[in-house]
């Protein structure tokens, strides 16, 4: 059946991926994929944003996911949205805290958008981790969108416990790096 | 490059689109969603949503979404995102709202949950139309995460108005029917 759709990762990914060595150490992981982030702009293969799915005990990478939106012609595909789904389709589960899985969690460059927000809470990860903060992400240009000001809150209601600013300068640096070199600041208003 | 990420339509779907006739009334294009909602839990593809992304004028449709998370194993399978995703793709933008197309509109059978209403936002449409309301969705046992409460407004400080309960009784038909018939409420703490 050829009814489907497809989105195509960047070669580099997967070598990205390779050199990452699992560590109980939450900044360290903060640490590899701020620098997907960056790579991803060096590479001109999206947004600079990355996130990653790891296993919350061991640190074990699950998935690494970049900001494909521009690349790949899909507003949807955000960084965590794309690690998301390559963690989902690699265990074979919709649900990443189904029953005889470890806890997951989400590491994220900067803090979820409402598109992420939502997507985290459908995702079964147990915890986020975020770098950068919204007002760093609104402060380069993005549309974070509406999002409830008690988001983290409002994830701990639901089991997920938050980790904010981790890693910050080193996330922050990166947004701030993407606009000096005048990185495309997409939002859903550009056409108008 | 092998490194890609699919998920598969169903079958039944494009020729459940052929069937349709562009409209000028917004009621006829929600009945024709709420259709394909109907025969998405009659064909066991997945939850009891659908929607699509018309030309707001024309009433020409782009392309049909359907919830696809238990049947592709991805928790982002909303139909909104379903739909969105295929439109942008067909029309080879990111921005369903560049310069130089027709203003675009996403009909969908239940109001957007938290992640939906964050892809409407960058997804470049121009009005959004709705049918089941998030009482309804939430009354049968769906989370819609945690979504503002002005959501309608924050969209239209973006420039994308909001109709509301367009066709809700036969929408919210097809939640009752799924949840009679035991249709599987997934959300992200089932495994906890």
């Amino acid at each position: 059946m050829s009814n489907s759709l497809c989105f195509d990762l960047p070669d580099w990914l997967d070598v990205h991926a390779a050199a990452y060595v699992a560590t109980a150490d939450v900044e360290a992981r903060m640490a590899f994929v701020v620098d997907a982030a960056r790579r991803n702009v060096a590479e001109g293969t999206g947004g600079p944003f990355a996130a990653g799915v790891f296993e919350q005990v061991s640190g074990r990478l699950v998935a690494l996911g970049v900001n494909l939106v521009t690349t790949q012609g899909l507003s949807m595909l955000h960084a965590e949205v794309v690690a998301l789904a390559l963690a989902q389709r690699r265990l074979a589960t919709y649900d990443l805290g189904a029953a005889g899985l470890p806890p997951h969690e989400l590491v994220t460059s900067t803090e979820p958008c409402t598109m992420c927000l939502g997507a985290i809470g459908w995702s079964g990860v147990s915890r986020v981790v975020s770098g950068a903060t919204d007002a760093d992400a609104r402060s380069v240009g993005f549309d974070e969108g509406p999002k409830p000001p008690d988001w983290a809150q409002a994830l701990a209601a639901r089991g997920i416990s938050v980790n904010e600013g981790v890693g910050r300068a080193a996330a922050r640096a990166v947004l701030d790096q993407y606009r000096a070199q005048g990185g495309h600041i997409y939002n859903s208003r550009e056409g108008r």
